[in-house]
């Protein structure tokens, strides 16, 4: 069900002619009845930022956190495009805000695709009506709207999680251009929860810094990453502590999605950092190994190479003395006291045979910890971006 | 004629059998007649620095910059070898010091090869007789050290300046787990110019940051690192800008053939930022497109995808106003103020299609500039590290 699971929202998907041949890269979500509800959004931090992320922001802070819909298409980033791109990233709003029969500051807007391409406007408009129109509560309707924002990933990504009796529901999108440290790809969440747009934002940064702000794909930042999320009140009050629970949580599901779905991916790993002077340290120390071209390439080929791994730890700049350090593949030590520890190395690389491995770096400094997510690096990463058309 | 084009200096390189099957794999450089000269040394700032960088760092130190002689292996890094690998580093130089006939703390010593493997101490004590008795001034010896060094280079890395009347020789290895921001690689410099040991380590550190610092293959941050130089007196005597422009010319040549011969690379990019706040914001942005995975797998595939460049350009941190920004494919304008300019779009390609391209971007927003070189990402990268062993 993802973004229709919770009650008081509506989802649509169509094919208005962006990507052509039929394929859907156009997508709605409703307040359902559509009055603006509690909204709230994070945005990318790059200074890049494509003309939807502008103005979803400028719509926000207008609508002081008011939100009846989101409009996201696929195909097209809008990113680059000078004033032009501005101009139609309003115009869009502004025509699904009167199909709607709500002020266009209401509105947020999403786009995903190549960057610098101008967004397709006239395509993009002419499907508006039948999408305002198809739109629907169902498991059916939510797929649709969750397919239409697709660009290489190989399938959609939806979430539903409950909490306190609310219901928290999302869907995502993301392949590439994916790296920590601000909100990545496009994700919209929904909840029933009776919440304030203050904690909804308070408690939607929270979680993203949680998740997908720790998830890495190629350590480029993209210009559009969004996630947006929507309140109904239909359902129970929420807590802070309960709301950032449930957040984290859906969002956790949708950024570990992301990572297996990536561009040319055949193997996800959680770099865990423990042991380290600080939790900042364990992450910089994380993200460090995570974005290690060198690493990822071992990842690759299964090869528990653990002394790449040494080395970016010792490079990341966290407080570091070598000869404290450890290194697990799944449960085998591979590294103790800065050298290798005595251990099967046929165990070692099963421990890294797998779709999902886990690595666990101790850096015998203090109790800090921290994790990233990442991906492999292989012909498939190649493949997918050496050529954009 | 490299490191002993230089008056005052000999070389040597031999199959000790660290490597095995014949392959070379021990390098000496040695002062002639040999006693301690003046002598210099940038060092990795990777906290996981191997055994040979600690006591390079530690000899250097005690003779105040007296080097009579610098022995280099490969096959081996003698990195994340705790305490043993400490004192092989030691042994290996107290044994050729012995040789020689002079102090232990007058001999650096370099090690290449993979992290955390003993050092094959038996094998490389065995070949140094050898070593230390075939050494000589020619170019077939200095060519013999030059080769002694290479992992997985193609070729030998050497050059030869003049400047002052002076002649300034080096040699230099490495072809993976480079990263600008600090001395990358191994890399030994020889000059006949009459300078102090202050002046030589200035120079160097100033040269070194112009141009090895300027270069990223794969942003990993070795732990073995080691820049070299030694100078013999038996030339002219150089101020500090003719020594710096010097070792700046033998550097960046170096740092070129380092780029041009990386792990599986197809071409060789040099990022040009201008218009920066800043010449340290230049650097940044430059280093951000540098070392974007999607930057580097767009130059392996030939294809000018400037969105790519503006979305790392915005990520950077640099200062940026998007609606500035210009990106040129050699001559080709494909982007100016934040979007797609008119342009020759085969033209643009060609512009990319060669072994060496030039990327420049030019931010408007003041008169700070900086270049990085950068590798392609391919097919190549993956297979040469996908597997250790």
């Amino acid at each position: 069900m993802s973004v229709t699971a919770a009650a008081g929202f509506s989802a649509s998907g169509v094919a208005c002619g962006i990507k052509g041949e039929g394929r859907a890269d156009l997508a709605l979500v409703v307040a359902e009845p559509c009055v603006p509800i509690a909204g709230a959004g994070v945005f990318t931090t790059n200074k890049a930022a494509a003309a939807p992320v502008q103005v979803s922001r400028a719509h926000l802070a207008a609508s002081r956190g008011q939100v009846a819909g989101v409009l996201l298409n696929s195909g097209c980033a809008n990113a680059a495009t000078g004033q032009a791109g501005r101009a139609a990233a309003e115009r869009s709003a502004g025509e699904v805000a009167g199909l709607l029969g709500v002020g266009p500051e209401s509105i947020l807007v999403c786009s995903t695709g190549l960057i610098g391409d101008p967004l397709p406007l006239d395509a993009l408009v002419s499907g508006l009506p039948t999408l305002v129109s198809g739109r629907g509560p169902t498991r059916a309707d939510a797929l649709r709207a969750a397919q239409a924002i697709l660009t290489t990933d190989t399938h959609e990504k939806e979430v539903v999680v409950e909490i306190g009796g609310a219901v928290i529901g999302g869907m995502a999108k993301g392949a590439g251009m994916i790296a920590p440290n601000m909100a990545t790809m496009l994700c919209v969440l929904t909840t029933d929860a009776a919440v304030s747009p203050e904690l909804l934002q308070a408690s939607l940064r929270d979680a993203v810094g949680e998740t997908f702000n720790q998830l890495t794909v190629d350590g480029c930042t993209s210009t559009n990453d969004t996630v947006i999320a929507l309140a109904s009140g239909r359902g129970p009050a929420l807590d802070a502590g309960a709301l950032t629970d449930g957040l984290t949580q859906a969002c956790g599901a949708l950024a570990l999605a992301l990572a297996q779905d990536a561009e040319g991916t055949t193997r996800v790993a959680r770099i865990r950092v423990v042991g380290a002077a600080s939790n900042d340290d364990a992450r910089r120390a994380a993200r460090a190994v995570a974005e290690s071209n060198l690493v990822k390439t071992s990842l690759y080929g299964g090869d528990p190479y653990w002394g790449r791994i040494v080395s970016e730890l010792g490079a990341s700049g966290a407080a570091f003395d070598l000869d404290r350090v450890r290194v697990l593949y799944g449960d085998v030590l591979a590294c103790a006291g800065g050298t290798e520890a005595p251990h099967d190395h046929a165990a070692a690389a099963a421990a890294l045979s797998g779709r999902m491995v886990e690595i666990t770096c101790d850096l015998g400094c203090g109790s800090g910890a921290g994790s990233v997510i990442t991906c492999d690096l292989g012909h498939g990463y190649i493949d997918e971006n050496m050529k954009t058309s």
